[in-house]
């Protein structure tokens, strides 16, 4: 495993520890002081309102891991990945992505941007 | 089809068009006067330098076309959707994702961040 993915899968892990202060050790561990988060049901947050909300997703879905199932796919500083939730019973909700601006160092995540479930098809309809 | 997505189309048919002066009628239209575009092959080019560059990938395979292939997903000014190259005698590329930052008034295309192929699967190997 190389380092950009120890850090996207250290991240994960930030999102699934079973207490806020081993998600807030991950999460600053793996996100730039001033890094920002934005996925459909979250507008920018700093770290510390993510870390609140990690835990609001944490308290609706206890046990729930986030789990990276792609490869890490990297340039010019912008990293995409796919990830998915799975459940303590071993349930896994639909694929998302995170597409995610490193630091100038590429040590931390900067910015991350998510979004839910897979890219749906084009509508067979093309007319206006 | 609704506005972003016909935004989104006009940005594609930017890089399909036969003529430089059509391309950069379209480009024009569907980016910010100080939009920039990423990829794995352009680093943060600015408009006149991304015109520059398609003329550049057009020579390199006159009539192809870009099409988008998904459908469009967006939240909070982020949007993201699936796009192929169709070469003139119907063949097609690998899928890439294209993530793009709307201006302020949605109108028009701010950033847009590309991908190259599908992402892979994530290795089975899992230890350190």
């Amino acid at each position: 495993m190389n380092a950009l993915e120890h850090l996207i899968d250290t991240y994960c892990d930030g999102w699934s520890a079973p207490t806020p202060e081993e998600r807030e050790r991950l999460i600053r561990a793996t996100l730039a002081d001033d890094a920002t988060y934005c996925d459909p049901r979250a507008d920018d947050l700093p770290v510390p309102d993510l870390l609140a909300h990690i835990s609001g997703v944490q308290a609706k879905r206890p046990g729930a891991k986030v789990v990276r199932t792609s490869a890490v796919d990297v340039h010019h500083g912008f990293a995409r990945f796919h990830w998915h939730v799975v459940l303590p019973d071993g349930t896994t909700l639909p694929e998302g992505l995170d597409v995610v601006e490193l630091s100038p160092d590429g040590k931390r995540i900067q910015h991350v941007l998510g979004f839910f479930g897979p890219l749906q098809r084009r509508s067979s309809s093309t007319s206006n």
